[in-house]
């Protein structure tokens, strides 16, 4: 499928219905996955290209200095030394303890993590995958503390922003940056590789404010059961192993999670997402109140160079 | 040291002193760990006896046929259909939801698994270690269902058998036997190499009746913090990949654990804990009363041929 043959990206017409009461069932992707007619080699070369495009996410390594990481794990100190002492509803804390689990709009709160997003490094990946202006949909930092650190849910970033928040289509990206290692043993980033082609629309409606509990541990748009475990078979799991340094880039559609960390060495990681301007959001299609602008911008939407 | 110049096995002297209110502290091994002065060489060659003796595991791969974990499988899923059935104490639920997560004295519960503990195959390996009659001290399966797999804590086995069961000294091994894949992301069995050496004494004291709670999540009796990172920082972290078929043999003070499970996966490992009949139990060195005599065999010490 070419791009022009694409429906209208604003339009408010939903090729992904999920959450509607009906069967959770798997709907072939719609989109593109790399949008670019004629992608720049010298930004991502054909190998990278590929294997994005077929697997839904790719660790490029040594991506950032030691002396990059050191300053991004400093500024996460001190954001993280923030998180008992502020009612901030940005910062969000572990369901039955007060370590913080995520803190949300880091490019705002911060302005060491506002030039990161805009880094032109990152930037023309996102807009070689999107071939568009981009501006960034949200941008988070996720821990999974040493002997503490809970996990995530298997799940599909789109899922949930275009219920809840309304993005029409899958022309979105995140960029990952580990600030410690992803090990084996430490809940690392897991991926369910060439899930990205595939829409997991799931049954149960979405709850007033879920947002408020979803944050914290999933229940609603985790895919079924038995459909993962179907991708699973054929796909199987890849861990996104990496040493600090290395930036993961993984498609909007692509279903991963991880599994806790007992493991003393903290997990934790940076992501940015960057959306196209033309995918900007409209009316969230579960038809609920929008998120809070800290979950998904929508009218702070300042293109990146 | 010989294990002429150790103390008496029976001594009720405590040399491992731990949950007595005192500060949390690392005590030095104070026990051989293959006890056998000669090891036949027959049953473990010379490099997988090197490897227990530094690293306190061992994995041996291909040891059971086919057929065999087929026969041990339906064995699982026949108990594992009675969980939910049973008032039966043996069985231990997840503490939140109705998934079974462990079942002990399955060597007394199932025909099938009486026989597997005492088949010569394993029998040769725990005598070849411990160098005495043995018995069996505890029998379990530990449950890690896929999706909701809840994870075991850091712990060194011996540390809970010596302190609330009264067992004397470091003379017992525990055999695991998969009955699924422990692939690196659906919650492996994880060994931190050469703690064996190290009894990482804890501070909280037992509370009453805590086998109760502890078997769902152990809180009690799991080391301090910075122990395990210094340890770990010494010494990694190494996931027991392995396949059905496969045994993973470990001394009783290795610290294990294991993270959650989100995979689809099951991961159900089958143990049997041979302990010297030379060091059966004395009176719990916590004082308390004795725990059931599914957890710890103070009765019913048959020994194996």
């Amino acid at each position: 499928m070419s791009v022009s043959e694409l429906s209208p990206l604003n339009s408010t017409s939903d090729l992904y219905p999920s959450r509607k009461g009906k069967p959770a069932k798997i709907i072939t992707r719609q989109d593109p996955i790399i949008y670019a007619d004629r992608p720049d080699t010298s930004v991502l070369n054909q190998e990278h290209l590929d294997f994005y495009q077929q697997n839904g996410f790719l660790v490029l390594h040594n991506f950032f200095s030691a002396e990059e990481i050191e300053l991004f794990n400093e500024e996460l100190s001190r954001l993280s030394g923030l998180s008992t002492k502020t009612a901030d509803s940005r910062f969000i804390l572990e369901k039955d303890c007060q370590n913080v689990r995520s803190i949300f709009e880091i490019h705002v709160i911060s302005n060491v993590f506002e030039r990161l997003c805009s880094d032109p490094r990152l930037t023309q990946l996102a807009k070689l995958i999107l071939n568009d202006d981009i501006y960034i949909h949200q941008s988070r930092i996720n821990y999974q503390p040493g002997f503490k650190g809970k996990g995530f849910q298997w799940h599909s970033d789109f899922e949930t922003w275009h219920t809840e928040d309304g993005m029409p289509r899958m022309r979105a990206v995140s960029i990952s940056i580990p600030l410690t290692a992803n090990t084996p043993s430490n809940g690392p980033l897991m991926f369910v590789p060439k899930s990205h082609k595939h829409f997991l629309s799931c049954s149960a409606q979405t709850p007033a404010n879920n947002f408020i509990s979803s944050l914290k541990e999933q229940r609603i748009g985790v895919p079924n059961e038995r459909h993962i475990s179907d991708l699973v078979r054929q796909y199987g799991i890849v861990q996104a192993l990496s040493q600090p340094g290395s930036i993961i880039l993984f498609d909007c559609n692509t279903l991963h999670g991880s599994n806790s960390n007992i493991s003393p060495l903290p997990r934790s990681n940076l992501f940015f997402v960057y959306n196209a301007v033309s995918n900007q959001l409209v009316k969230p299609y579960d038809e609920a109140p929008s998120r809070p602008e800290y979950l998904a911008a929508r009218r702070s939407m300042r293109p990146l160079e």
